[in-house]
């Protein structure tokens, strides 16, 4: 009976996770921590939650605003499941600003953060045979909701030396007449990429011309800080259907209140046929989803936000990333093949010919954290073996000092050269 | 391609739902209201949602422990996807204090809702071929998730005569070596039960023998208020394994806030295998989960609600339901085989051959909501074709006020007999 908890060989027990692979890192450290005193405080540069820093911190009107809703004791009952009435309009009217058409209340679907939107796409698309292409480095929930729900993975590469662009004729060469979709994530995590308007547009080209739809992860949308300002894919969708996902969460530096939206960005109307709309709305009533006076907040969350607080998020993050782009070049072995432009995360790839005793990116991270007290992610973890994913979404001084000791790290576990 | 998301055909479109019945009831009300003036309110007995009256209202400390986890800054961030420690914690206290064993926080895994716990029970113990046994009549979010899974479904009978106890020879009969679980909904809803610790330990051992486990969903759990008092399922959890369902949704009539639990009851420790836990903690990562300041309030709520509180809830339900009895009492075509004994709602058997021009539930409830603005749910929601679902969450004056338009209904289309 317990094998029905275990689940069918192989299938999940295998995969790693940032939050898996982060925890045993962590508890390595602890478990090293016993001969006497810490010297130094343990620097994370390994999540991407930037509500873990005091630089970042949400917009006054936020926690006021969902104060405000769960005092009127007006949003204790149930919320249709699809979400609140006055929170979808909201969301419409906010996504709707970047659109070349007009989102409806009803495109809207509200979730328990994005991470549930992920899930629900998937669960939606999964059948019998069907295959999904995702991004290689790209987000591992997409992998393991996948593995779930028994939808093959195939892996289509980004490329570093482009701007970490989608290898659009590898597309072509995976997809066939069972895939299901195709997975952005613009801006990106974990590189950091922003992608042209020109480069989306090429994106639903493809996805026309092999009969699927695109699931834009929008979730870091908006903080773009580079030349490339932030475009939904939603503007392509009239090429190909675009089912958008996105959360309060980054944009407003509330990850754990588990506010997000799966949107059906799709002016030709696919996604609003009877029976679709009919079995997605089964599927909601089968879900969580967030806290009805948390949605009750939304409208006025998204309406009052201040624009000098993302233009605030935008500089700190910036700074940040001048910081750790700096010292990088200060460090043989790493290397980052192309400064990021939007996200809170960026790729870094190791160069191991230049170091003594590390055999690869797991190594690097677990010697790193024991001897340095600094995480950060192991390429693996989001499909790159030998890169290292580094969150720049933190204040300067750790930053400075994060990066400083990965600099000593490096320098002491170099290669002896012959010079030397 | 749209096809991925209509499903398999005819995979879940085909059924009914508690809300989308509720809301296509709703809508013909408000069709037909387009001549002149509305005479009366509206008084829905339909949803289990006791925050919709002014009668029912959380306990202070509750919104008042939650503005202060959200105000203090400290959990915008993401908790673990199991839950926060300090919430697992909490409630495996809160539930350790009814049963004869002591869980650990490692027992708690925290949920978007009951309803969220449902699904992952269910989604973790799919495997081809597998089947699970539901109580007839029963909660439809379970056949809905289980058809969304790929679980086949099973009813047993609950015996109306004998308090709606579970027909054991029933599951017996149903049961194979594929059957993975046997569900139980303690405090019943729809039915009003309270099953005796003999009836519950005779489940346990009804499991035991074909070896699979118990899911006890005591989402009502605590709210019984006849001579048998509310015993957890999990006090047999040494007979046969038990995954226990529940939530602050109805006890601390808090539905929309949407922090339930799924938790492992089961001394024996099967659950507590390593592969077991860590399919289980992978499976949550794929999850949103609610609220991590939602989750911080939860110590709180639990240690510090009053017991007055909980006091006068059981007495408002009490009062509600001995409305509805007497009032039924003098309707003949209505009956009620059993007074309920706890939760919010009972079924009510329709004696058709009394009426005149009802063909069946749904027509009746029809009838009703369209000629008194009544709204109730027909039987055939939760498996009973030609019952009724009333629920006695409401104010005094609304139960007395609907139960009279029922009443009124019921005379109006009444059979003419003989004597008159």
């Amino acid at each position: 009976m317990e094998n029905g908890l275990v689940g069918s060989e192989g299938e999940v027990t295998s995969r790693i996770t940032i939050k898996g692979i982060l925890s045993l890192i962590m508890e390595s450290i602890e478990e090293g921590d016993g001969d006497g005193e810490r010297k130094k405080r343990v620097i994370s540069l390994g999540m991407g939650d930037p509500s873990a820093y005091s630089c970042f911190q949400p917009p006054d009107v936020a926690p006021q605003a969902v104060v405000e809703t769960l005092q009127s004791d007006r949003f204790n009952g149930y919320s249709p499941t699809v979400g609140l009435p006055q929170a979808r309009r909201a969301i419409a009217e906010y996504l709707s600003n970047d659109l070349p058409y007009k989102l409806s209340p009803d495109d809207v679907f509200i979730t328990s953060g994005c991470t549930q939107a992920i899930d629900v796409v998937l669960s939606l698309l999964a059948r019998p045979g069907a295959n999904i292409l995702l991004p290689r480095p790209g987000f591992p929930i997409y992998n393991l909701s996948a593995s779930f729900r028994h939808l093959e993975v195939r892996h289509f590469d980004l490329l570093p030396e482009r701007g970490w662009e989608v290898d659009l004729d590898g597309i072509e060469s995976l997809a066939d007449h069972n895939t299901v979709a195709i997975v952005i994530i613009n801006p990106g995590n974990p590189c950091g990429n922003v992608y042209s308007e020109q480069h989306l547009k090429m994106i639903a080209e493809a996805a026309k011309k092999l009969r699927t739809l695109v699931i834009a992860d929008e979730v870091y949308g908006h903080l773009a800080f580079g030349d490339t300002p932030f475009v939904p894919m939603g503007k392509y969708g009239s090429i190909a259907p675009v089912l958008t996902l996105g959360s309060l969460s980054k944009r407003w530096i509330v990850p754990g209140w588990r506010l997000g939206w799966l949107v059906t960005t799709d002016p030709s109307g696919l996604f609003r046929k009877p029976k679709v709309v009919e079995r997605m709305t089964k599927y909601f009533d089968t879900l969580g989803g967030p806290a009805t006076f948390i949605q009750a907040a939304v409208p006025r969350i998204l309406e009052q936000t201040d624009e000098t607080f993302f233009e605030n998020t935008i500089s700190i993050l910036e700074h940040g990333l001048d910081i750790c782009c700096s010292r990088i070049k200060d460090i043989p072995c790493l290397t980052c093949p192309q400064k990021p432009r939007g996200s809170m995360a960026m790729m870094v790839k190791l160069n191991l010919s230049l170091l003594e005793d590390i055999s690869d990116d797991i190594d690097f991270c677990f010697k790193l954290a024991k001897e340095e007290l600094v995480i950060i992610l192991p390429g693996i973890a989001v499909g790159l073996k030998n890169w290292i994913r580094v969150t720049f979404a933190a204040d300067s001084s750790s930053l400075e000092e994060g990066m400083g000791r990965i600099k000593s790290f490096c320098l002491r576990h170099a290669k002896q050269t012959g010079n030397m």
